[in-house]
């Protein structure tokens, strides 16, 4: 990912910590990426009937994931009031999916490793939450 | 759009109305369609360079309505956090894009017809916030 | 949806027919909405397990509908080559969602529903094609 | 990007060369964020007005690239119809924009950045077809 480089070519002034807003790009970018991945993981499983709230919990945290990194990708005209509304809404959706993933991760190895990507991605969010 | 007749057949038992959730739904696909014909329209514009807000803002809206909308259509093991959380990063991203869009809507007619739908939208997702 | 009328006050020349136009994005709009609302869906029914194919590939027509109806809401710049690839694919997923729904519409009224749209939408694609 | 990771933890056999799709499906979720930031870079530019063409393709090969990677996330009732289609799509989709942003690349850094990842991406397809 040159999300770094971007932000230090782009024509605005960025008000934020450029390091930690593309650290926090680039984990929702991830979380997007292997909540998609998780969701098919779990329906190919057989105990699919088992993993219905995984699958729902991953499909709706790889939409608001990915939402707010193009959100966040942008700084033209920066508007700190949705930037922050979409960060709490990742928030909730990174806890609801890591806790759900986290639950069966000893039974699914896929759901281990999107545990841990939700959890390092909700961290992030909740960084620049605390900066903003 | 047969949101309601989808929402009709799912087998799920759907705590919410019905008709109210259709209707959101559709005011949230209709808003991120024309938030993104808006921001293209600003964008072929001659004075694209004092519409450049207006763009980003549209192509916002446009991100989280879209990805609140997908949300909204599923009712397996539903969540109330994010879908609330979500909601209120509608309002908030549809009261900006609908107050940038209108104040040149009499300049530009995609501007005045965005502004009514971000607006229509915003009041669909605070209709649905009171009653959740 | 108020696609036509975006389309009437864009201040590019759009080429193709703005009737034949809109009706297709708001077909690849309503697609889109369809197919997510199926795979939730199907997602809650106790035969699961025999959806998976049904589910994987109703998620992969919302994301090519999706991403064409955006693409085809610009007319700045238009380039008829990545269009064109992109109804091609269109059409590949609707055929292939429209059938697979299509062959458990009679067990299930959500996959009939969505059968009908990824049909409609898959002609309303091909047509554009024809005059493209 | 824990994408390979995913796939070695998934319960589907995966007949393509799991390194090459990790490695296309990398590429294509940095390219469309690239491409989400390079649209706004290019928005905040003075000479925004000569960079209508760069901002329309640049969001474009974005839609197509991040529906793309979702789609080559899934591995259950894999269809290579599909993904063929999609795949060629990205290919016209990164050679227009790799094109478009490398015709200013020594004007501006981040269309630069962009056209080396458009070009990256579109190798990363085109390698990935060859072999399906």
């Amino acid at each position: 990912m040159r999300t770094l480089e971007m932000m230090e070519t782009h024509p605005a002034r960025i008000t934020v910590d450029t390091a930690l807003l593309s650290r926090v790009i680039d984990s929702l970018v991830e979380c997007a990426q292997t909540c998609t991945a998780c969701a098919d993981a779990c329906l190919s499983e057989d105990m699919v009937a088992d993993l219905r709230d995984c699958i729902r919990t991953n499909l709706d945290c790889a939409d608001v994931c990915g939402a707010t990194a193009r959100v966040l990708g942008r700084h033209t005209a920066y508007d700190g009031n949705v930037v922050r509304a979409l960060l709490e809404a990742c928030v909730v959706a990174c806890r609801t999916c890591g806790d759900e993933c986290g639950s069966h991760a000893e039974m699914h190895a896929h759901c281990r490793v999107c545990a841990e990507v939700c959890r390092a991605c909700r961290a992030a969010c909740e960084e620049l939450l605390a900066v903003m």
